[in-house]
This record gives structure tokens, C-alpha cells and sequence, in this order.
């Protein structure tokens, strides 16, 4: 997971449990160039307002992350905590404070615990090292099972060029999802607008087709810093970049589906393909329709091929069509044609590819050209269980 | 329960288990003023479109209601099949075909078993009685644990009025439902356009407070006929029908109570009340997203007063507003001022308010002077567990 001109490491400063890793930091070594995405919900965490703030010079060298506490709707002093905290980074650090990224994720409306985690600060930094991102992707976790990484090197324009990224997710059940943070880090030598554009595309194509758009929670982050040390020449235009933009969008699928498959109390993972459509619009309306119902994701949970709720979901997205022109499959089995089922036979060969592993409803609307996709999830007992009881 | 000028009945055709009601008929003495209001899905099941299309005349003289399966995406085979049985059941009230309306709830995609039902249709003519609404309300249950009727008599242009109801819910976790069927019976005299406009506002206030507005199933259908029998002077217009309208309204709100409160899995039932919306449309969006936030929804089944969901909710929904203005109470308990939480004294009020009963959560956004609400209720594991084995 090293990426030239990085270090980062991860401890415990007694947010969470006692002895449970829950402060992370990343530092480049210089700085660099830095592009990030943030959640569009009005109600914004103060960690938020103040990276969206320091990003506008679009550089940086920390990013200082905290789980277990979301520092939002903690009013002013949220403000001054995000930004006492990474004062005493780059204190630490002998950089400038404008160059330290806050983020934060856990419960919302409690304080942060600012003299716990500043007391935590000497060892964070003492601790950082190039081989620290591990350790830094197990800091930055909530309801999440396990860590979510992923490592890329390719070559690119004759020189090495090396991607490591972390996320987190969890509470991943759409339409509403809990803290989704994701940090990435290269040595490419890349332009900061280049940067910017091939993260925002590379986020749709990945973190934002597994859940609603729009419907973000208030501390969502996704930053990208690249530190330039691998010398290639500077990637300043769009065809320069657009390799290196395939390879950050694979990166953030990768990351995307780890997300997916470790949701709260998920037991499988789906995609929803809609073609035919009217228009892009009504592609995207079907599929996001579809993925979020909670009477299609919970008869999937029962592996149960109850199509007769995949249409009614279609019918009251937005999309047009006539429904009996509609065509259901569950993997290569139609199960639906013509807006009728095709029987049982049918029902029991999609059920086995439910039972498989991740598996592809395909929906032929037959009322265009358009397409989409969603990538989605059951709605287990489990999740219910797990977010009753989650402050307690 | 009886309505002058009504008789109903409800028998076993077999279409559910072997003994179980699945079959009402209800019948007016003589052709009766009726107004509906339907789905607005796309997809549309047979009954619905055979209904809507009989009632442009605005009259009808019996409703037929089967359980256990929806005739939908049953193609034109399930448009003959409602035609089929209507028409019989018409033979053997010797009536106009086109005076009988169908309605169905139940899965969809499967075949109308026509031969049971039609085999059933002459036991059920025979026990046709003034009194039997309630067993005709016990036949058109899918999920429910209990049948819901409503009664109401007043005095109204100097003639005691009769209005009675019955509804079928379930499923009725937003934002998806499941069929939603209402049938209202009066002996009011009223023209049919007067009838047709208050049955849309008492069902807005209803049925529709319910449910998000549009996300309906594809069967839902609230029928109501008018006898005329009471001998009140006709209510030809708006201010002539308002008191009447005021009562339909009532018993339709009694109705969607009762839906609520035996919606699958629900523990508790909630009032999700908007003030100070900038306007009104943001009033409703701002209620409609915090009434079917599955975040929020799971934490009321856990009696967890977690309003950084209802936060995070209001943040998301499209309302504008400044966080460090919002105040939520849960009854008469201030949870949150100006954006933030006031402590855990206050937050284990609002935990017995949720425990003791019905309650609701108050929300002011200080944004304007608009103000909306919602009934809702909690997201528990037991609905996930209806739904994962519906049709198993």
C-alpha cells in the first residue's frame, strides 16, 4: 500500500472504546495537489465547512481523520474543535494550518472530545510511516466489519505510477446512507482542475451509483492528494489524464463494492441494469427506483423472485413505458416478458442465481435507448437490528 | 355498521387458504352516485382499469373485492377475467354489467383462479344482508391482523345521515405500500361531481398523509357510494356538502389510523409535524423525508432519540433552511435548539415520550411560515421478516 511521498498511521485516542484505533493521519511531504468531494446535504458536518474552505487553494498535506464522532450540528465550537485540532497537527507537523484537512465520522449533536484526541496527536505523528495506510484505512472506520482498500500501479507516460486508496461506508443501506469518507493517494504528477474534474467523475461512477443522489449524509468526503514524486510529465489537459482517470475510477469501484458487500447486516449484493428507457433521465429514475425499493430489497434478502414488486417499482418511478412491453431477468433467466411472468420453471432458475452470489436483474423497459445501473444490497433483519440500537 | 340501502357479504372462494375469507360483495338497492380515487402507478392492475373506466358514468350498484391475488401484469387475460366475473356477478343480480366495479389486492403476476371465485359467486349473492359490512371487511384483508371499519351517524340538513367504512392495509412501511383498498357507504343524498371532488380532499388528508404522495401500489382504490336514501335535500354544491365533507373526512382519517397502527412489524405509531417552512411545498418535502427515513424510523423502534437522523434528514430533503436555527421537540420535550442537542435530561424525556404511545415530533425550521405533517410509524426486524417470506 506504499505510495511514494506518503506516510500516514492510525491510533487510539479513546473516542471509540478503549484501545479501538479510531484517529488516523495522512501526510505528504510536501505539499500537494488536492482535489476533493463533499456531501450535498444542507446539514453539513463542521470538519465539512472547513475543508471545503482550505480546498479552494486546492492544495494540502494532512488529512487528519477522527471516527466515533462526527463533530455536526455541534454548532460553533464544532468550528473552532476542527480547527483547534488541526492547528496542533500542523504544529506538529511545521506546516502551515491551512495546509491540515479535517474529517470526521460516528454520532452527530455530541462534542468532540478535543483533549482526548490532542493528547493523541504526539503519538499519531510519532507513529507515521510510509507503510502506515493500513493501519491509518482501521482508524477511520464506524459499523464497518472490516477495512476497504485498494492498490493500483500502471504505467503512465513511461513512468510508474502508483494509486492507493481507503474508504469507509457502513449504514450503506440506500436510500439513506451513514458517513461515507474515502482518501486516495498518488504519486502522479497531475494538474489541481484536471484533478478536480477526474475525481468528480470518477466519484459518479463509483460511490454515487450505490446511493441516491443526492441523498448524502452530512459529513460524506472524498479527498485525492497527489504528490507528483513518480516524474511523470505534468498531466495538465484531458487527454494527458484520461489513462490515469480510468485508473482512479477502477480504484473507486473497487473501493465502491467493498462498501456494498460489508453494508450493515447485508447478506447479498445486487445490480439493478435498466435499458430501453426514454430517455437518460428515466434510465437512471428506473434503476435508482428499483435498487432502493424496500419490498424489492427485502424479498431479495428472502431470495424470494418476486417480480410482481420490481414492476410496481417501475411504475411509479417517473419512467415511462407500457408495461406490457416490460422484460425482467434475474442473470441470463427471464423471468418476465411481455409484463408477464414466464412461470415457475423460470422463477426457480432465477432463484438459484440469487442464491449464487452477486448477481444482475436486468429490466428491459423497451421505450427507448437509454440506459443505467444501480449497484445495491438486501434489506436483512440484521440491518434493522443494527441501526435500533446503535447509540446504545 | 349498516347503511340504509346496502347489503354486503364475505365467503371463502379459496383463493387464500382453504376457510379463509378472500371474497366481499358489497350492493346498493338501486343504482347509486359513486366516486373513486386510484393509484397513480403506472402500472395499473386489471381491476383498477375496468373500474375506472365504468365509473365515467359516476354511478355503480355493487363492488366485488377478492384477497390473495391482485390480477396485475396479468395481461389482457386479467382484463377478461375481472370482465368475466363482474358480469356474473351482475346475472345474478340482475343488473347492468357496467354497474358492477371489481377490485383486487394480493401478489401480483399471477392467473385470477376465475373458476374458484366464479364457483363462489352464488353463495356469496345469498348471504347478502344489511348487516354484513364487517364480514365483507374481513374478506378483503391480505396481511392485516385485523379487520378496519369506521361508523359514523349525524344530523345534516335535518335528516340523520349514515356514513360506515372499511379499509385494508399492511405493508404500509413508506415509502412503499402495499394495495391500499378503502370503500365508504352513505345514504346521503349527493351529486355525484360534489361527491367525487370531497372524497379526493378527505382522502388527501387521509390516505394520502400515509403515504408518500404518488408511491402508491398498483391496486390501491377508495370507492364510495351514495345512496341517497337519507332524503336529505341533494348537496349539489360546495357549501351545501361541506359538513358532509367534514364527516367523510373523519371517517377516512379514523381509517388510516387504524392502517398505520397495524402496518407490518409497527411497535409505534408517530406524527411527523413541519413549522416554519419557507413554503409549503418545502413544509411537506421537509415531513415526507423525515417521516420515511428508515434511519430515523429503526431508531423510533429502538426508543432511541437519535435527532442527528432527523437532522441529517431535514439536511437532504430539498427544504431551506439554516441548521443553527432548527428546534425539535419529541411532545412537549425540546430536544434540539438552534441546531443543537440540549443534553441527555432532555433526550430521556423524549425517550418516555416515545415509549408511552402515540406521539410526535415536532420540528421548526424558522424558515418561513409554512407547516405540513405526516403519520408514520417505526421500521422494525419483524416487517423485514413479513417481507423476505411474503410469498413463502
Amino acid at each position: 500500500m506504499d505510495v511514494p511521498g506518503f506516510r500516514a498511521a492510525g491510533v487510539a485516542a479513546g473516542i471509540k472504546k478503549p484501545g479501538v484505533l479510531d484517529l488516523a493521519l495522512m501526510v505528504a511531504d510536501r505539499p500537494a495537489t488536492t482535489a476533493g468531494v463533499f456531501t450535498r446535504n444542507r446539514v453539513k458536518a463542521a470538519p465539512v465547512l472547513l475543508c471545503q474552505r482550505r480546498l479552494r487553494q486546492g492544495m494540502a498535506q494532512a488529512i487528519l481523520v477522527n471516527s466515533g464522532n462526527a463533530n455536526c450540528c455541534t454548532g460553533p465550537q464544532g468550528q473552532l474543535d476542527a480547527e483547534e485540532l488541526t492547528r496542533e497537527v500542523a504544529r506538529l507537523l511545521q506546516i502551515s494550518p491551512g495546509l491540515v484537512l479535517p474529517a470526521s465520522t460516528g454520532v452527530i449533536g455530541q462534542p468532540l472530545p478535543v483533549a482526548k484526541i490532542k493528547a493523541a496527536l504526539p503519538e499519531l505523528v510519532g507513529r507515521l510511516r510510509p507503510d502506515g495506510l493500513t493501519e491509518a484505512a482501521r482508524a477511520i472506520l464506524t459499523t464497518d466489519t472490516r477495512p476497504k482498500t485498494a492498490f493500483l500501479q500502471e504505467e503512465l507516460g513511461g513512468r510508474k505510477i502508483t494509486l492507493a486508496g481507503m474508504a469507509k461506508g457502513a449504514g450503506m443501506i440506500h436510500p439513506q446512507m451513514a458517513t461515507l469518507l474515502g482518501f486516495v493517494f498518488t504519486d502522479a504528477a497531475i494538474s489541481g482542475p484536471v484533478l478536480k474534474q477526474l475525481l468528480k467523475q470518477a466519484v459518479d461512477r463509483s460511490f454515487n451509483r450505490i446511493t441516491v443522489d443526492g441523498d448524502t449524509s452530512t459529513n460524506d468526503t472524498v479527498l485525492i492528494m497527489a504528490s507528483g514524486q513518480a516524474g511523470n510529465p505534468l498531466m495538465a489537459d484531458w487527454s494527458a489524464a484520461a489513462s490515469f482517470g480510468g485508473l482512479l475510477a477502477r480504484l473507486l469501484e473497487d473501493l465502491a463494492r467493498q462498501i456494498l458487500a460489508d453494508g450493515e447486516g447485508v447478506t447479498r449484493v445486487f445490480r439493478v441494469v435498466v435499458e430501453g428507457a426514454a430517455t437518460a433521465r428515466e434510465a437512471r429514475l428506473a434503476a435508482v427506483t428499483v435498487a432502493t425499493s424496500p419490498l424489492v430489497k427485502t424479498a431479495m434478502a428472502g431470495a424470494d423472485v418476486n417480480w410482481g414488486r420490481i414492476m410496481a417499482a417501475l411504475g411509479r418511478s417517473g419512467a415511462s413505458f407500457d408495461p406490457e412491453r416490460v422484460a425482467i431477468s434475474f442473470g441470463p433467466h427471464l423471468v418476465v416478458e411481455e409484463g408477464r411472468g414466464r412461470g415457475e420453471a423460470a422463477e426457480a432458475a432465477a432463484r438459484e442465481v440469487i442464491l449464487t452470489g452477486p448477481f444482475t436483474i436486468t429490466i428491459r423497459l423497451g421505450a427507448g435507448a437509454f440506459s443505467d445501473y444501480w449497484e445495491t444490497c438486501d434489506l436483512t433483519e440484521n440491518y434493522v437490528r443494527i441501526n435500533a440500537s446503535y447509540r446504545s
